[in-house]
């Protein structure tokens, strides 16, 4: 066991701040990473604030993070996929069972008995996970990811979350070259989305409240833009949907954009409206239409995505901060003033 | 055009009686067809009562019925797949345009100019089109279903209905054996879920709000029974199910199901509850589960599930009345004091 440097927070109402925390030493399966960057997730901030009491309560002292990026430092002796000096990343996931079906179909995400990246149940130390908002972090080689090396390092951090988080969907209900495919809200998730559906060789339409992010969205890949507040607009979209994209996790109308699909389409919310969603029956059941959720992927796709990226150039638009500026970096998420995610600098790190 | 006998209702509030309608002489592609039986379906009595006004107002007179089954009476100099005397059914459906993507992929029941048996506008005679409460119909051949000889007949009608809305989502989700299948209520449309999902092999779990109908369950194929108001019972099947067909339309809560689901399941719709029904997000992100409607089928589909029945010997269970009791049927209905479908003899209307 050894000490390294972390920004935790104390309670749900604390601020982050400096700390200590013990990470494992490597065992023979594992990698330790020196982290170079990490996202700033929404999930972290909902997290720290234990906004999520109901599904998973927060244990204190909290240190988020789940979109690592970094580069190896030390392996264990059975370690095959890496070695020091490679760059690696991590993401929501830490450990799994391995040997459940779904781990044995790459889809560690729905293991029972998963680890998640923090505030999870920490087999080897005892207490809980400690995420990415710390200066090395220790993990089984299954769990890391390689990295491509011709990217950016900032922006591939939110790969590791935002990324696969909307990769994952749209690749597995199919989209391809020709379909048109709707994504609605414009932040983390949403202009990742974009970027990917786009570089499927979808036609994209991005749905936003905000007129004033049309002029981005059109950059980021969209081939048009529609104000969702606008009913005429979203009218003459009726029915011409193959597949929708829903990464808004405020309050909104679903059925709107549910009589958007064609038949046979497929709407997959990847935000989580803390309500419940008003769904019309018939929405549903005229032209067999579906609504469906998702979240993160397995490794082996969480891989193909990240690889998928370096052969397209793609990664996520960032704003580079010093750690000294998370929490403040918080409160401008809340605000959705961001483009678009905030990415932490680890080096800052290094001074305090 | 000749004239036929039928039931009809003056208004939303009339009690349907006797009365004569107008049929089309049948043009070059019809079949002409003596209904023999015509099954209630509970979209009969909505329509008859206006109560769908918001999607399909009806007009008055309104003669319902979409589950007929007869004998072919006369055929157009081009009909090639029926002759005099052969049995045949009619559906939900007696035209479409033919030439749309839906209908190339014998999807008809998504083409937007599409002709529902009842209340839809009649394109050969002007005004609506009327059902199958009545002597006689003439559909265009592509909408005439082949019936199985082996069957009895008045089981046969609601097959029509009840059965494809039933036979397509177990198919098209790919319900197979060795799958765990949940089926929700056990009425018209449940007990024929029910019978197919047993058919094709699957574990069937049924779940009903009434104790006294768990006997019943399972002699129609159900594996098990679970009393859905019993919290303790539902929690033991979470997690455990690959597909789930909600026949129920009855507010009820939907959570309670989608818990249910393994990852990667499905839990189709095929009653339509009136108010929106309550979805927690979280429930469809956590394991990619999906919420999704169905309605009817194609009729390359109904055929299939009729030829699938005649090798089954499936039909539904029904209660024959004669057309004098409709009225005491559709308050019975309105009861659920039916097992398992109405079943009108058409040859009580001769003496109209």
């Amino acid at each position: 066991m050894y000490k390294t440097k972390a920004y935790s927070a104390a309670s749900a109402t604390s601020p982050l701040a400096s700390d200590t925390i013990p990470r494992r030493d490597p065992t023979e399966h594992d990698v330790q990473i020196e982290i170079l960057y990490c996202g700033i997730c929404h999930s972290d901030l909902h997290s720290v604030r234990n906004e999520w009491s109901n599904v998973m309560a927060t244990v204190y002292p909290i240190v988020p993070g789940h979109e690592i990026v970094g580069r190896v430092t030390q392996v264990g002796s059975a370690v095959t996929k890496y070695k020091t000096g490679d760059l690696a990343g991590v993401g929501c996931m830490v450990e799994s069972d391995g040997t459940c079906p779904h781990c044995q179909d790459g889809l560690e995400q729905f293991c029972s008995n998963l680890t998640l990246t923090f505030n999870s149940p920490d087999k080897h130390l005892g207490g809980v996970t400690y995420g990415g908002y710390s200066d090395s972090i220790v993990v089984d080689e299954r769990f890391v990811l390689r990295v491509p090396t011709n990217l950016d390092l900032p922006g591939v951090a939110p790969l590791l979350c935002a990324g696969i988080t909307t990769y994952s969907p749209l690749r597995h209900w199919g989209v391809t070259k020709g379909q048109k495919v709707g994504v609605v809200g414009l932040g983390g998730l949403g202009h990742m989305g974009v970027k990917f559906a786009h570089a499927f060789g979808a036609q994209v339409v991005v749905f936003t409240t905000s007129p004033n992010k049309t002029e981005d969205a059109l950059r980021l890949g969209a081939d048009e833009v529609v104000i969702s507040r606008n009913t005429d607009e979203m009218q003459k979209q009726a029915g011409s949907f193959d597949f929708i994209l829903d990464t808004v996790s405020a309050q909104h109308d679903i059925n709107a954009y549910l009589n958007l699909l064609r038949p046979d389409g497929n709407i997959t919310l990847v935000g989580a409206p803390e309500k419940p969603l008003e769904i019309s029956a018939f929405n549903l059941l005229m032209g067999r239409r579906r609504l469906s959720g998702s979240n993160i992927g397995g490794i082996p796709e969480t891989q193909e995505m990240l690889d998928f990226c370096g052969e397209h150039n793609i990664t996520a638009d960032v704003e580079v901060i010093p750690i000294q500026k998370v929490n403040e970096a918080y409160e401008r998420l809340l605000k959705s003033d961001v483009k678009y995610r905030f990415c932490i600098d680890m080096a800052s790190l290094k001074s305090e």
